[in-house]
């Protein structure tokens, strides 16, 4: 295919692509991108890093790197985060390390941040395409009923987090694209024709 | 989904879209079509006009409208085509009434037609998103074979169509997508995730 196209020009897919999935609790993020994850082998997660202790199954590493509030200081002091933000108390980051090095072996990289988060790696020059992918359940009424049904929390982080999840939908013209979850299986496959079709992409090389 | 829509806000597919494939000779526009119509009950082709006459099988008002220049030319005055080029000594056209009504009602169309065609129907205004897909064979070579194997033409108007080609494969920084027919199924499919991942594009109502 390469012979047929002009001089300076390239298929996006030929180098990595940042894919950042964001979207309000109770949408399924995580779900969504463990199925990514386990399909496409030109995919690779980037592990956020976090002060929140660890959920029941959570593992350190995979999920999430959890580290104590100095280390995220010490992280902050180098320069080692893309991005962060701090939700309901504890702060989250995007360490560079998980990122900018697979992005420049040709892998795609699948993020899963809050939405501010997803702006900021928008913004953030990564010399990269990055593709902000909004999630949401089907309905708001199936997004209050997913956040109680998690019932890790009590009733006045259950209230933060509809309000936050309502201030979140407000950002949804700063995305490129909206899927909603309302089968996983369905949300899936609606997320790997964006991932195919944003491959196919033509680009001018720089 | 809508009532989690901050106001002004839409998904690019809840209003019709218009998807244009075009690309040299031989690198299988019409079949990908097809199998696309066939599938998706939300996409309609839009039948050109032509002056060329009839290859065998083709039928008048499913492959093309076969008008005498004299016809074409009527057409023309009456502002009744979005975009028309001469190729090979004969004129295509894109007929208004094929495209216009059916993005109003909020069908998406599919459109095979030249390179040029295909530009001009980016700048013709018609207030709704208009996709450009670029189809090619696997290699040069490919396209070369199939061109060959078509038969339809002496060794001149081959060597025209090859040199045509090399020339509109110089139009692909113009499109938005690249898709590779090396099978039929595969690049179908590709056609298909594009069309899928456009219609969750999140856009701003007008």
């Amino acid at each position: 295919m390469r012979d047929l196209l002009p001089p300076g020009v390239a298929l996006q897919g030929e180098r990595g692509i940042a894919f950042v999935i964001a979207g309000p609790s109770g949408a399924g993020k995580s779900s969504v991108i463990s199925a990514l994850l386990a399909r496409d082998p030109r995919l690779v997660f980037s592990v956020s890093v976090t002060t929140r202790p660890p959920r029941p199954h959570e593992v350190h590493g995979r999920d999430y790197y959890f580290v104590s509030a100095a280390e995220f200081d010490r992280l902050l002091a180098e320069g080692a985060l893309l991005e962060w933000t701090e939700y309901q108390g504890h702060r989250y980051g995007t360490p560079k390390s998980e990122v900018v090095p697979r992005l420049e072996q040709g892998l795609d990289v699948v993020l899963n941040v809050e939405v501010r988060g997803a702006l900021a790696l928008k913004g953030a020059g990564l010399g990269h395409p990055v593709v902000l992918i909004f999630l949401v359940p089907p309905s708001w009424e199936e997004l209050v009923r997913r956040v109680r049904g998690r019932g890790t929390e009590d009733e006045a982080a259950l209230r933060e987090r509809l309000r936050i999840a309502r201030h979140e939908l407000s950002c949804i013209p700063a995305f490129e694209y909206l899927v909603v979850n309302d089968e996983l299986e369905k949300a899936v496959a609606r997320v790997e024709a964006i991932i195919q079709a944003e491959r196919m992409r033509v680009v001018r090389c720089a």
